[in-house]
């Protein structure tokens, strides 16, 4: 038709070949989010498995991404270098991504928080990065992974005097100026919480990788139970950013 | 920390002031998902109003929004070409639209489809398009309206062919190089079907405004019902390619 | 050949249609430029002469470019809404209008500066800028003209300072916090310099239109002059600012 | 000003960090500028060792570049992946190579071309492409190469042909739907001419690097000459897309 001109104001957002890519989703406002449905505080654990297993359907779907990393309301996907999905139209991939994982959000909601109802659409907000080097990846997954523990660590001491009987500003006021080894020690001595105890998946955040699995189907010939081994993805609570992850998963820096 | 760096190889992706933005969203693999869910053919309501509530919610949600339209597994979402939501960030706004309709298509699919269950979670694309002129948001609404109008009437006489007994093959072939006047005439002779007295909704897709309506709430304060107007977003099946759409809501197209 | 596939690299830059086309060039380090070349202060007419005649080429080279305007070492070329210069790529575009403005710079040279020779190679960058709608492209324009008279108002004073015999240091700490109110003042009381009657090309710049011109030229048949009207690109020192410029050549913001 | 705000419809046009930047020049309409200054078929020593002083004094102003690889009327420019030049600005990056290329063509063309009058004003196109890769880089700059040589055994045989006497159009009937080697053939059999003895600058491009020279100054101090190395830019004629250029100047491809 004569209206067609304006499919030509569409820009082209190809992303650069030859580079990894990583798409990371972030909740939008998960500060009111977490505080409307009562998320348990500093970390709730079903909140954190939702996430993981939004990650896990994402991964499904899209075979593509070979890791995916998240904490808190976050996911980073990674994509390898010599991917082409969508021909790498940045639009398109990003949000895919994001409204896949929103989907799956609602569809899986009720298999962890249960009765407790979901009170309005989870939104993810959504970006695609190149990143040249296998240096310029790791470095982006342990910053994610830098910014769990900081504020991890952060969150966990503050609840902690919270719930000694503190109000939130002097919490706040306390931890003011404190590094690391401090709230190591305010945990310790007056709250009696050994930090490298607490679970890993609240210190580490989550890893999602796709494991060599043994599966069992029914072959539709035979009606017989087949075993065969598949990737499936699988969630991770280990450090990623030392080289010993990288040298137990080499196959996920190989070219491809 | 040391890994910070990784920041700046986030691309600005900030589209151009001052005009017209445009977020359209399409469903990913519909064909499948329509067939996979049993939609109705050529059109199925329910489909269509989940779509419509999806829009709506959307609307509710962000509100710079000032028109919506859509049609199959699309819409449509325009804001003003003094929008300056996430400082007009293209990723963010594409991707928290899609995420936000993706969440709501799964929350309100109970409503329209009651027990047909939701077997896998939607998925939608999402660019944002930019139009400098009036003239050209209008020809882009056109243009969507004008694909929906020649889509819905090849489909109508195509599954009113199938139904009357021919395969798809052959009905594919009855209408190969027929034009919009043959279809009617097809319509009307063969299968009694008058195409103009066809619902709108189906030939002119859903237009989604802004209306002032009147709301009845309950005061805080005296526990009586208080009326006021609010501007509420309202499902319309009119034809906006004409001038007589855009001269009955000035205000959509005035400066803000 | 198999090493073609690095074509696929190189980015699609197309600018959005539908919008006013600026291309700035600015002169690259020509504060030492000026100097190494003894360019008179504040204002050196061979060097801003050149410059015009500089545009002028550029203008008839480049024939969409409808008005360009000029000050100090920079120039902003103006292309229609309707431009379709290589696509409207705007590397293209940026990188055609800078060298064909640094190459004519170096020809023309000798025709300004006499004897004067050149020491090195003047460089300009160059970016393209979409504008959407005509206040845009005039405010624009504004924006660039209000620059010059501020920076000449400057100028003008501080080097009526020095000349006078102060250090450029005195003049600069004589010249902080004062108004345009003040410096008219300074120049008028202490320096006997009604800068309202300095040359427009110092206080307005130099805008560049095409002008109906009659041109004889010989004819190729009758060896006999023949005259004919040509649009030529003509240096005007008006104010761009205000409303008439633009009522007097009312075919710049046409439709074309 | 008040007119300030049209500084934000500016893009941001940053390349990606940590990748190879390849400015490329291509000069515009060649084919008419080597007719009208009647440069020698097929190649023009003169334009050729114009081209590469050029690309010689850009090397001399802009320390970034590592090596430049030229050819008929382009040239290549490589910056290395820690490259920071104007932020990695693209426009800026691509409008200042052009402009200072083409200001040098004008100032040394009377050193190649003597009394041979340059009739207008060169002007070349520039674009910044990416390579994230070493090995993306030489294929990029095999791909120049390979170009180079295939055109100028192309343009050989041509001319020989049409200098034997042939009109333009039987020669290129002769050449159609020949292979390198028939070309070789007709060359050596018909012309008498071996290919592969003609100069290296016509059938390898020029290759400008960085080689440490001996150079001697006048002591300021003293006033009596002083030795010192020096990285001069000069020009080779080298095979590139072997492995052995790359390992006689291994720091090329180190990082930096
Ligand atoms: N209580 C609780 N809150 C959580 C949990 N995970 C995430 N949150 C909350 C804490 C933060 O307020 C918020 C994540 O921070 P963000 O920087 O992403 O901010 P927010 O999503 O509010 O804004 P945004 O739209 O991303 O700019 O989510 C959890 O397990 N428990
Ligand atoms: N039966 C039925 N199908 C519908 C209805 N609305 C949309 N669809 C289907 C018909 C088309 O196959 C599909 C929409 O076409 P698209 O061009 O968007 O293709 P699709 O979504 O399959 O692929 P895509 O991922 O968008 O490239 O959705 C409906 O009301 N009834
Ligand atoms: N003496 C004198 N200097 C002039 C004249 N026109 C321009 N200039 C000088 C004054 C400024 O130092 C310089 C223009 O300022 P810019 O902001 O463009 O700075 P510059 O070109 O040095 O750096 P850039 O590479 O553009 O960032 O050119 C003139 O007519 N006479
Ligand atoms: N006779 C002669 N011509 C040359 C020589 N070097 C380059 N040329 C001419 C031959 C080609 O027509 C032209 C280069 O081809 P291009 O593909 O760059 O085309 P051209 O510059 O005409 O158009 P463009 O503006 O780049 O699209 O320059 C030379 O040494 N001798
Ligand atoms: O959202 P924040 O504050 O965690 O930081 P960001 O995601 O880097 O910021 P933005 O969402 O604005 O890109
Ligand atoms: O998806 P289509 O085929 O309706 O057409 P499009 O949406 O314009 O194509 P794309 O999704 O590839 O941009
Ligand atoms: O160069 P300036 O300082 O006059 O200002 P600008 O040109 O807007 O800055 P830049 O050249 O860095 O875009
Ligand atoms: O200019 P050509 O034809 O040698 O090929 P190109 O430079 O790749 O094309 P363009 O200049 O249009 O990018
Ligand atoms: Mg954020
Ligand atoms: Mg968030
Ligand atoms: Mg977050
Ligand atoms: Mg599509
Ligand atoms: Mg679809
Ligand atoms: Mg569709
Ligand atoms: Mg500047
Ligand atoms: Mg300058
Ligand atoms: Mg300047
Ligand atoms: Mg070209
Ligand atoms: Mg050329
Ligand atoms: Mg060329």
């Amino acid at each position: 038709s004569k209206y067609e001109y304006v499919r030509h104001f569409e820009t082209v957002d190809k992303v650069l070949p030859n580079t990894w890519l990583v798409v990371r989703i972030d909740g939008r406002g998960f500060h009111r989010f977490s505080q409307t449905h009562e998320f348990q505080k500093p970390n709730d654990r079903r909140a954190l498995e939702l996430m993981n297993q939004c990650a896990i359907e994402v991964m499904k779907d899209i075979k593509d991404i070979i890791l995916a990393y998240g904490q808190s309301d976050e996911f980073s996907f990674v994509l390898p270098k010599s991917c082409n999905l969508y021909s790498r139209r940045a639009s398109k991939i990003a949000s895919t991504v994001a409204s896949l994982f929103a989907a799956n959000y609602v569809m899986h909601w009720g298999k962890y928080f249960g009765d407790h109802k979901l009170q309005y659409a989870p939104c993810f907000d959504s970006r695609v990065v190149c990143y040249p080097s296998d240096q310029n990846l790791r470095d982006y997954l342990s910053w994610r992974q830098a910014d769990c523990h900081i504020n991890n660590l952060y969150n966990t001491t503050f609840w902690a005097i919270v719930h000694s009987g503190k109000t939130e500003i002097e919490s706040e006021e306390i931890l003011r100026g404190t590094f690391s080894k401090d709230k190591h020690e305010i945990l310790f001595t007056n709250h009696n919480i050994n930090y490298n105890k607490l679970e890993d998946i609240y210190k580490k955040g989550s890893t999602i990788i796709r494991k060599k699995t043994l599966v069992t189907s029914i072959s539709p010939n035979t009606g017989k139970p087949v075993e065969r081994t598949k990737l499936v993805p699988c969630a991770l609570y280990d450090d990623i950013i030392g080289q010993e992850f990288w040298d137990t998963y080499p196959e996920l820096l190989k070219e491809r």
